[in-house]
């Protein structure tokens, strides 16, 4: 079964806000099963909007609309449709004494703008919207079922799966399941290669990729008449992902790569003291996104300054000068000061170069150490991380955090070793 | 002079990638003064990729299209568009060494999916492309320019800039300017309210809104017969919105806020140092995203256990005990205890509660305290932040870089004082 999608608003024709509400719907509605054939975004302008409405609903069997329902002068979604149906524009009671009610709670009052989001084609059903102002609202034209939501993300999301999903659910002449799994540590290049040939040994499957760096997500999606049978398709499928991919996969569906490490800290009862250089904080960041982290974190000595490194830590000037503020000896010492300052049960230490500026002969841009100190000793590893200043940071933080993962996965492996070097 | 932008990839019908390439698109050629009538979005299919084709070169002056070039199979950008001009796919010789030398410059051999990147349609005239592999190309039909640009972003950047801009700046009837003006604390939508009436007193103007949580951008954009009067009347716009919003304004174009800062630092001479609690690191980690850093920050001291604002600040159990972690006290002698210890000119404190747990009847989820302790003494800010915990860090880390920004403007400012209530 097909889709479009058919989003409006001249900040987007424009190119001022980048459409993130087409790839949700599009995303949303293959999940379903359908075939989504077409994105269209246009700008707010009547005619163009009646034009692209009749060709959409003339090739594909549900079209999903965003933006264009707001207060003011230049949002005419409706009164587009209204013209393109030959119909009147009628103001729908209902939802204009809600507008009226919800303006009222907050002690305003209501406006002309305000009344006119509760304007819809006189054969439109309108879908009423539990979270903003204006109403969306479905059509059928030629064939085809249009349904017009607002462009605020919140709003949309939420009267998408209250009252656009049940509706098209059952057109769909196939179901969806699928499974997203978490990686981290194997490029995504080298990801679709080990996972070349999953599809063609399953019928019925798609795999997709997506990267939120530097995490990747692989998608393993399958259709079929019913859900048990797409359901049996994507575990099969998902054996084989599990089986090449498993020394990198940490989650599955919205996890991160930092919560998961938090998650594994917790579940051991290990406290973590973080010496942040080259990263400047970045680390402490990433683990204190996620709420609870108190459970675990105890402090992160962020010494961007070789004299911060001497003060908050207890580094002795000669280590630095005999090594360098880049070098393994030094994130050794950061992580067992750090752990010993802030008496917490694994400490780590990053220094290294960012860039773009700092480099030297003997040690490029991209050079980190990296070291944790953990309860039966101390590891270090050397990398040299590609990519801009925030990339190489990034990749850093994230080293940091798969080697607090071993730690935790195998608290006898922190023992001193300074040797292996693990390119990222 | 009218123009539509056309992606080619299932990977974007799917929603597996938000399409940002069509709003960079879009944004260019609304600078160059082309009306952007539509952007379309169609899967890796050869009927439809031409269907598309010639609906939109029969409708618009200037097509501009990525994606479907590199050299897997599901790529046939190129034989669609051969297929709807009626013309034969032909190999490109030049494109063919070209790719040739460059895959042996890596040491690799060229197969015949390398190969396949170099056939264009016949008829076509060849944009070559000095970043990636796939050349460009532009054909004429229906009247209309149809320019191919692959899909990754920095090769698309380039091609549009090297072949694609000078071709088509001609074509456009209209020149255009624009400045963005980068503010932080002031609500989009009463940027909007302060901003309502300069289109309407400037004629040929357009005012442009973006966020970049929680800075807001505002794009004053004037299309003009010349670049001379396109200039002039972004400039007397200018004037009127720099004397609604100077307050706000920090910058100008791709400027930071925590970059803008950090100059005001540097150019003060001053060094900083930080003590955060429930930001956990992240005001350290906007101001060591940008390279050069080191010349005015020192340390950043993420206390996140009480324990860890004792050992590492040496503050005094008492205050804790007494006024509890989350208080103007506290966030004091963190700003005091981080600059005494880090011997920094100034110092910054902050402790509060982020959620979405760690409220109590009295301290609600976002109740922030903020510190500077500067030259002549220190202030301190109480915040009741609104929004996730995400975005009560940022607000509360944003706010500290406010406080640092005022005092560097006027460091006799930073007297004691703990009365004011600032809402943002």
């Amino acid at each position: 079964m097909t889709a479009a999608v058919l989003s409006i608003g001249t900040e987007l024709t424009r190119g001022e806000l980048v459409n993130s509400n087409a790839a949700w719907l599009s995303a949303a509605l293959s999940d379903l099963g359908f075939d989504v054939v077409e994105n269209v975004t246009v700008a707010d302008d009547k005619e163009r909007i009646a034009t692209t409405f009749n060709r959409l609903t003339k090739s594909v069997r549900v079209v999903v609309c965003t933006g264009g329902l707001g207060p003011t002068t230049d949002d005419v979604t409706a009164s587009a449709i209204a013209a393109a149906l030959g119909v009147a524009l009628v103001r729908d009671q209902a939802s204009f004494e809600y507008i009226r009610r919800k303006l009222a709670l907050s002690g305003r009052e209501m406006s002309e703008s305000n009344a006119k989001q509760a304007d819809v084609p006189a054969s439109a059903e309108v879908l009423p919207n539990a979270v903003g102002t204006a109403p969306g609202f479905v059509v059928e034209a030629n064939g085809a079922s249009a349904f017009f939501l607002p462009g605020v993300p919140k709003e949309m999301d939420r009267l998408y799966r209250d009252c656009v999903m049940p509706r098209i659910r059952s057109l769909s002449a196939t179901d969806a399941f699928q499974v997203r799994f978490k990686l981290f540590g194997l490029p995504e290049s080298q990801v679709g290669d080990r996972l070349a040939d999953v599809e063609a040994s399953h019928s019925g499957v798609t795999i997709g990729y997506r990267v939120h760096f530097p995490e990747v997500e692989v998608k393993v999606l399958a259709r079929a008449d019913t859900h048990l049978v797409a359901r049996e398709r994507v575990e099969r499928a998902a054996i084989d992902v599990r089986s090449r991919l498993s020394p990198w996969i940490f989650g599955e569906g919205d996890d991160t790569f930092p919560a998961h490490v938090g998650r594994l800290l917790r579940g051991r009862g290990f406290t973590l003291a973080v010496a942040e250089s080259c990263t400047g904080g970045l680390l402490g960041h990433l683990l204190t996104r996620e709420s609870g982290a108190s459970d675990f974190f105890v402090a992160d000595a962020v010494t961007y300054a070789n004299s911060a490194k001497a003060k908050f830590l207890g580094l002795a000037e000669d280590v630095l000068r005999w090594h360098g503020a880049v070098s393994g000896e030094v994130a050794a010492a950061m992580a067992e000061g750090v752990k010993r300052t802030a008496q917490a049960d694994l400490g780590v230490g990053i220094t290294g170069i960012a860039g773009p500026g700092g480099a030297t002969e003997s040690k490029p841009i991209g050079l980190v150490y990296i070291s944790v100190a953990g309860p039966t000793g101390t590891i270090v590893r050397e990398h040299t991380f590609t990519g801009d200043r925030n990339q190489v940071q990034m990749r850093a933080a994230y080293t940091a955090l798969q080697m607090v993962r071993m730690v935790c996965l195998d608290p006898a492996s922190s023992a001193r070793d300074i040797t292996a070097r693990l390119p990222i």
